[in-house]
């Protein structure tokens, strides 16, 4: 990540902590305009000293890029040039497949006021613009080094889209839940709720949907089995209840 | 977007800044630690004003999230729950499938410090946990709205991965480049770097492969012609060399 004239250390910090955050630690640096380092910097690093204390700093671009083979240029604005435009998620794809052949990859941002200047775009092989709301299209610096870094993190994460932790029980076995509903049932029957007996098997049907969406475990269901039991017979004897509750 | 007692203004305007960023526009405030409005949560929203005056405040995430059917709630740590863990890219999916339902949903953020409590986390539907580098996972509570509001902006996008654009002129056409490949191995020939009639298939072919790979518009096409003739017959006399140059 090479940020270009950043203006303001806080920003330099939130970047520091948003490489962090996403396993990035070469930070490069070109004419900070505060002077390096930067007591702001650090402290809105929380924690990602160790971003801050590697951070080269150079003079002119070309150095900071010097020893990259490919190199990409952030913008917020369509700029009038014949140059590949990719989404942070491509652009990251791209990113790790030539790193993934030895080449060094390196992303230019702009100062924050106005970002990039054109020319320093066009030093870049490919443009980076995220989609965004076009009316309020303009990122923190911050925000921007997140979102970049954010794609490069995913695009080698093998976290599944969903899961569910089970935690100390599996899920209920079938066995399991219709012992649950025949219990159910049973005293449904018993306390009247289910006094109906032609509409008794849509009633059961839709309880049965009902807690089937839930995909209990069998802790869950040893817990609603305890649940009715106990609403059936209380250990503790009930409070008078008043008429007007 | 529901802020759960926030500390910081200035996070407070970041999180309205990353949601107008990405077309959101209701912002939900249970308890902030510092009042409201905030001064500071203005100055770091950096006018995104519209999402703060819209900015709803509450006593209790009961009552901001009243009229939601779907809550999700957002966590850097791994909870002991049996629920539903989403990535922000697999939750933002799963959000737009419901808002196109008609379903209102909701996203719990939580303080600054520690994040949800646990009783809060059980109030959600699911969980969005972001995959981050797990030895520093703890985003910036602006940086969390940042990365799942531009999760729900890029579900929604239609923006291609890649494209090139043209600007005012089209890719030029096979004879237009072919024209250019002729011309430049003539005055090639002429000017003697391809003497060696031995090597000058392959070399040409070599120089060929690689202005093929710049997939060059017709315009530059003329400007690499205009160039090569400008370099055979200076429009200006050349300034004398010196020896040491």
């Amino acid at each position: 990540m090479i940020l270009v004239e950043p203006q303001l250390g806080e920003n330099i910090g939130f970047a520091a902590r948003a490489m962090l955050n996403c396993g990035l630690t070469d930070l490069r640096i070109v004419r900070p305009r505060d002077g390096w380092p930067n007591p702001k910097a650090k402290a809105a690093a929380s924690g990602a000293d160790t971003v801050l204390e590697r951070a080269m700093i150079f003079d002119a671009i070309s150095d900071a890029t010097a020893g990259l083979q490919q190199l990409y240029a952030t913008t917020a604005r369509r700029r009038e040039m014949v140059k590949p435009v990719l989404t942070p998620r491509r652009a990251a794809e791209d990113a790790r497949e030539r790193v993934a052949k030895g080449e060094r990859v390196g992303i230019l941002f702009g100062p924050e006021r106005a970002g990039l200047e054109n020319d320093h775009v066009s030093l870049a092989d490919a443009v980076i613009q995220a989609p965004l709301n076009p009316a309020f299209a303009s990122l923190n610096l911050g925000q921007a080094v997140l979102i970049v870094a954010y794609e490069w993190w995913q695009a080698g994460s093998t976290v599944p889209a969903s899961h569910t932790p089970l935690g100390k029980s599996p899920r209920a076995n079938r066995a399991q839940l219709l012992g649950l509903f025949a219990h159910l049932e049973a005293e449904l029957v018993a306390c009247g709720f289910l006094r109906n007996e032609e509409k008794r098997p849509s009633v059961m049907r839709n309880i049965r949907n009902a807690l089937e969406r839930a995909e209990l475990t069998a802790q869950e269901v040893r817990t609603f089995r305890g649940i009715v039991a106990n609403l059936v017979e209380p250990k503790f004897k009930r409070p008078a209840r008043s008429r007007k509750a």
